[in-house]
Order: C-alpha cells, then sequence, then structure tokens
C-alpha cells in the first residue's frame, strides 16, 4: 500500500471522493458518541457494587477501637494507609488518606504553597512569578489548575521515556520561579507512557535552584494494567529521591476512582516525614478529617493488595478488548498511510494519536460532525493549545467495544479525509 | 442561701476546707472523662447504622437518570439539594452540595479570597492588612481559620440577641479592611443563643466599607433542638440580605456532621447566584465533584425533610436529659452562689459556664487534676485568649448521661473552690 505521501494528486482525489462518501454516510446515520472523558464504563462499575453492602454486618471500629463514625483521625485510618501504601509502594507512615479527590489534594497543596509557601519559603503569592514544567501532552485538569493560580507553564517534550529530561534538568537548575512539574509517570494520560528507570532517576536527582520545587507525581494509574504479565514497572519514587539526598522533593498522589467509584474513592498523598509534618499543620486547620466509613468500606471491600489486583484484572478484562480493537484499527487502517503515529499502551485510560501537524482539530471537528465527541484537540496541552495540533487523546473505556467500533470506523475516515484535504491543499 | 460574696472570712474557710476534702476524694477515684469536644454520643451514632445498607438494592442512580457511582456533577444531586435546602430554609438552586466537611468549604471559601479575591475584588493576599470580627465567645476552629491566614480578629461581644450589633455596625462601615464575620446565629456554640430577629434583620442592612465583605453564617445547628414546640426560630438570612438589596452578602454553611455521622456526612453552602457562580468557576478548578453516592444514602436514609425532623427528634431524647441535668444542676448547686452565669439553651451542643472572673483556667486546670478534660479555658476566643478569663465551654453529648453527672459533681466542686480561692485571695 502506498502512503499517502507516495500518491499523486489523481490518486488523493480519487481517495478523497471515496472518503467524503463514506462519511456523509456516517452523518447521516445519527449517531451520538461521547469519547471526551476518561470515564469507566457502566460494567467497570458493577464490579464494585458490593461496595454499598459490605459494612451492613460491621460496626465500623477499625482494629485500633477507633469509631469510623465519629469525629477524628486527621489523616486516615491505619487500615485504609496499608491497603494504598500497598498500591503505591510506599510504608503507610508516609502517607495521608484524604477525601474523595486526588485531584483536589492537588489543588490544595498549590493553594497552599500560594498562600503559605514550601517548608518556610517565601509564599508564591508573594513573588512576581511563579513558572511550572509541563510534560506534552499532558492532563488538561492540571495545567487548569496551573493557570487558575496564574503559574506561567513551559511545555516540556514528551519521549518514549517520559519528558525530555536534559530539558527538565536544565531549566530547573537555572531558574528559581521554576516551583514544579507536573507527572503522570506510569501509563501517562494521554499517551500511556510510562517513566523509564533513567528518568526516575534523574528526576530524583534534580538540582533545582528553588529550594521549594516539587515533583507532583501524579500516579493515577498505578495498578491500571491491561496484561497481567506484560505490565509496566515504574521506579519508586520517594524511595529514589531519598537515596538520591533529596527526600522531600516530590509528592505523590494516587486514588482509587478509577478502581471502585469515581467521586466516591478515596485519595491519598504519600511523601517525606517533613513534608508531611508540613501540610498536616494545614490540614488540622482546613478540616476536622476526611470520611473514615468510606476510607474503611474501601478496606473491607478488598480485605488488602491481592484483592485489589484480582479487581483490577476484572477491569482489565473489560477494558483490553476496547484497547486492542481501537490500536489494531489504528495499525490496520493507518499504519501504512503516513498520516499519524500512537504508542500501544500496556495500561491506563487512554490513546493517543498523533495527526499530521494542523490536523487535529480539523479531525475532532469532523468527527463531531457525524456525532462523535472526542476530547477537544488542544486540551492536553497548557492554555489549550498544541503547538503542532496534532495531538488526539482517544478515551476508549466508557462506550461499549460495539459504540466504539462505530466511532473507530468514523475517526478513521476523519483522520484519512483531513489528512488528504492537507496533502491537497499543500500541493496548489 | 448567701452568695460567697456576703460570707465573712470564716464562713469561706470552712466551706473551703469541706470543698478541699471532697476534691481530694474525687481526684483518688481515678475518674477519667473528656467533655472536650462536641462529638455525638455511640448511642447518637446508632441511630443512622441503616445508612450502611440503605442503598444496598439501589441502582444508585439520580430521579434525572444520573449515575451517582460515576463522574460528573459539580454542585451535587438534585435530591441532595432539595434535602439540604428544606433543612436551611433555602432554595436548591442556591445551594451547592459539597463533600464532609462545612469547615473545609469555609476554609476553601477564605483561602480562594485570599488568593483571588471576591469577585473581582483585589485578592486578599495583595493587601497589607485583612480583619475579620469575631463574636465571642466563639467556635475556636473559625478563629484557627482566620488565624491560619493572618488575618487580624476583632472580638465582638454575644449579647443575649446575639453579636453586638452597634459595634458590627459601626466597624464594619468604617474599616475597609474587615472583610468577614464569623456568625453560628442558631444556638450558638459555646452559648446557645439564637440571634434575634432584630439582629438579622441589622445583619442584612449593613453597610460594609469593603464591597467583598461577607457574613459567614455556620449554620451548624440549625435543626438541632432539644424541645418539639419549644424551640428557636432563626429568620433566614439569605431571603433576607435579598430584600435588603444585599443579596451577594452571606454564604451560609451547614451539614449533616451532627445529623448522622461526623466526618461522613454531606456539607453544603447556600448563597446568591452571583456568589455561586464565582464559586463554580473554582469549583470546576479544584475537582470533578463531591462524593454523589454519599449524597444519594442521604436522601434515600431520610427520604424527606419530615424523615430528618423524626431522626432529629431522637436525637433530642438523647440529648435533653443531659442537657437538662447539668442546668438543673447549675440552678441547683449554683444560682445563688454569686460564682458565675449560664443560658438555658434550647437546642445545639454545648452549654457556657461563665465563671468569676480570672477563673476559668484554674477550674479547667483543677477539674483536670481530677480526671475531667474540659475545653481549654480559652479556646472561644481568638488567639485562645479569654480577656476576662471566665468562659468554659461544656460538651454535654459525648459521656453517659451516668459519666455526666460524675462529671458535673467535680465541675462543680472546682467552680466553688476556685471562686473562694478567689474571693480569699481579694480579701487579703
Amino acid at each position: 500500500m502506498k502512503s499517502y505521501q507516495e500518491m499523486t494528486r489523481e490518486e488523493l482525489l480519487a481517495e478523497q471522493k471515496a472518503l467524503k462518501a463514506a462519511y456523509k454516510k456516517r452523518e447521516q446515520s445519527g449517531l451520538k458518541l461521547d469519547m471526551s472523558r476518561g470515564k469507566p464504563s457502566q460494567e467497570q462499575l458493577d464490579l464494585s457494587m458490593d461496595m454499598m453492602v459490605v459494612l451492613g454486618n460491621n460496626d465500623l471500629k477499625c482494629e485500633d477501637g477507633t469509631d469510623c463514625r465519629n469525629y477524628g483521625v486527621l489523616d486516615g485510618i491505619w487500615e485504609a494507609k496499608v491497603l494504598l501504601g500497598d498500591m503505591i509502594e510506599c510504608y503507610p507512615d508516609n502517607i495521608i488518606i484524604y477525601g474523595n479527590s486526588s485531584l483536589n489534594v492537588m489543588y490544595d497543596t498549590i493553594s497552599r504553597s500560594m498562600s503559605h509557601g514550601v517548608m518556610g519559603s517565601t509564599p508564591w503569592c508573594k513573588l512576581d512569578r511563579v513558572k511550572w514544567l509541563c510534560p506534552v501532552p499532558g492532563y488538561d485538569r492540571h495545567f487548569t489548575i496551573t493557570e487558575y493560580f496564574g503559574i506561567e507553564m513551559i511545555n516540556v517534550p514528551m519521549l518514549p521515556t517520559g519528558p525530555d529530561m536534559d530539558l527538565v534538568e536544565k531549566l530547573v537548575s537555572e531558574d528559581e520561579a521554576i516551583k514544579g512539574i507536573w507527572c503522570v509517570p506510569k501509563y501517562s494520560n494521554p499517551q500511556g507512557i510510562t517513566y523509564s528507570d533513567e528518568t526516575v532517576r534523574r528526576f530524583a536527582r534534580l538540582k533545582p535552584a528553588a529550594r521549594d520545587f516539587r515533583i507532583y507525581w501524579d500516579n493515577a494509574y498505578g495498578v491500571h494494567h491491561l496484561y497481567d504479565i506484560d505490565q509496566d514497572n515504574l521506579v519508586e519514587i520517594l524511595a529514589e529521591c531519598k537515596g538520591a539526598g533529596n527526600p522531600d522533593m516530590v509528592y505523590k498522589f494516587c486514588s482509587t476512582s478509577k478502581i471502585t467509584f469515581p467521586g466516591s474513592g478515596i485519595a491519598a498523598l504519600a511523601t517525606s516525614l517533613n513534608n508531611l509534618e508540613e501540610i498536616k499543620k494545614q490540614m488540622r486547620v482546613a478540616t476536622i478529617g476526611h470520611d473514615k466509613v468510606n476510607q474503611l468500606r474501601h478496606v473491607c471491600f478488598f480485605k488488602d493488595i491481592y484483592g485489589m489486583t484480582e479487581h483490577m484484572r476484572k477491569h482489565a478484562d473489560i477494558l483490553r478488548p476496547k484497547f486492542e480493537m481501537i490500536l489494531d484499527t489504528f495499525d490496520r487502517e493507518l499504519s501504512e498511510l503516513g498520516v499519524g503515529n500512537w504508542i500501544r499502551p500496556k495500561g491506563g485510560y487512554f490513546i493517543c494519536f498523533e495527526a499530521m501537524e494542523g490536523c487535529a482539530k480539523a479531525i475532532v471537528a469532523m468527527a463531531k460532525g457525524a456525532g462523535l465527541v472526542l476530547t477537544p484537540a488542544g486540551a492536553p496541552f497548557p492554555y489549550g493549545k498544541d503547538p503542532k495540533d496534532s495531538v488526539i487523546r482517544i478515551a476508549p473505556t466508557y462506550p461499549s467495544l460495539e459504540d466504539l467500533t462505530m466511532a473507530m470506523d468514523i475517526f478513521i475516515i476523519c483522520v484519512k479525509l483531513v489528512s488528504i484535504n492537507k496533502l491537497l491543499r499543500e500541493m496548489q
């Protein structure tokens, strides 16, 4: 098969005509599909329905006798710290269990740094400029937080091994205004890349000019494998930072949002004891404690990390066919055409399609015309601006396999058509 | 009976001797009682145990079809807005349902005002001084929040009708640095005072110098009556502010913490649509949404406001004997001695004992010596400083009636002894 770049104008025009006809048919079919967000499907949510009754015969007491129904226990019940500690490979002592949203914990962490600084540093709101490194493509909600606080975001390209560490090292060592970096280190959003061992080690050895620089390590997909053996491994950053003499440089975030119920899970932050002490000083002011009953509910539902592993296998069984169908479709339909690139992730919630430069917005718009709503082009970039207009985030989890197949049919047509349109424009 | 002030030195010395012997006996009994915080008792918590199974056969869908298990619905499910709206006498449209802690909502509200201002005003962190009015005695955790943000707190005396409104009106109209006031308007913490109709109307008609001045109306005990007919009534502040041409001047906070389970309840904020719009702008950045399953759990448990009223009657049945025992003891043991004052509240979580000037710390310390832990003297004041050292907060809810009776026995002895010691010192 020829790539589009190798085709003559006449060949492209013929292909364009066929694709236009195919698109028109899809357009008229009245399909309505939303693939814009990384939401679990109903089938996945059904896996956790026992959560609703698991505390039925429980006296709601912790092993240490704490009554989970009453006030108290600022930083989470011990059993939940053990469970989430096993999940993210940290000691329970290094963990705080929060409410339902790790995003909210990240927001709070930046908000506190704005108003109170970090371990005695000048509150960021008193500084003229605060900057942040943003590996791109990345998670739109991260960028929205830093934008909300008026923090200047600097793009750092993602490589197959994670963020471009040459650039990260250079920037943080030179510029004291750079106070943090957003990372989704495992099965990253949206590319599904897991940071290489070298990348993590270089992160742990950073020499930031700002002593209040922190790595925001959002381990959102730590146990979200698609396969049982063929899994990515991520070097544990807290231990690595400690070993590198930078024990306080990282905050590690996680939650059970995509394990049990989004919005009704539990979130956690893991970091050094020094950082924890500072954070608890604020927590004591901001709340009496988080929902311990829900923490206990999670512990009773999973029992231990093995229970969670078993549970994640069930998620994987639901998600694997969806991911494979999409990736196989890309391979079959697009690999020889030279119209885009993608990575085959082994876990996470997304597939990232990198179209030809200048095509992403047009593809998303065209898909919408045929009833397929995708994540807006540009969303995976700070300020919503994809400099190359090429990245499209595909969220395969929510629709049924059948709907997804129809969606991919439309998507492929749109990719091909927009790419041909571009090539034809360039020939003029 | 003579008051202590009327007694001669000899009479006081005789009384002191008898009290010292009585105290010594209590000291040796090895009692350990914690009355320091306003926590519900186990018996109260037992009232809500059906919460743990009420969703067992539920599909976790809202009336409008929303799946509570998944992401979405930033400001709370409609059914929960209706329930909490009925609870605090507001339209559901004026309400946001949050997570488990109204204290956390207050913290967030101040934190946002620090970093982003209020409706376009200068962010408070950019101002040289921010001041706050604090009716005293009040709730220590309120004062801790404003202290944490470096806000200068100004005491305003509580009168039997609520805060001294002459002073409030004068201060807010003169000083643009005053940005807020803490209020617990119904069955106030710790005095159990409900603001009079006139007080609420004068609040609604304030003419603050600062256009970003807001009333923080913490209606924590709105449905926490001790009696079924003999209840305090509070004029609804949102409607009153709207009618007075100050629709945006108040944030109203509430939660179910002392209705179902503290730490596992749901919290809410009610305010004008203008304020809500601004708040949601931030919420959208800070979270994807709060725990909808827990919102639905509360709705299914209570069904409607009548269900909640019935439930609160059961709380009242448990609390009433405790409050009455303490107040009757005060009446019987102390009313003629001239050693203190108290109010007989019709609801809420506390009784406030106002000792003779300079006696509170000594009474709390002496009680501790006999195994009775009270809220630290000074706690109900900004910076923990009671200018008269006279206020002691009594929290009758947590201990059993039996323990409480023993505690009161000790408390009365300590009050008498410390008062006599003071009078004897003054005679020298």
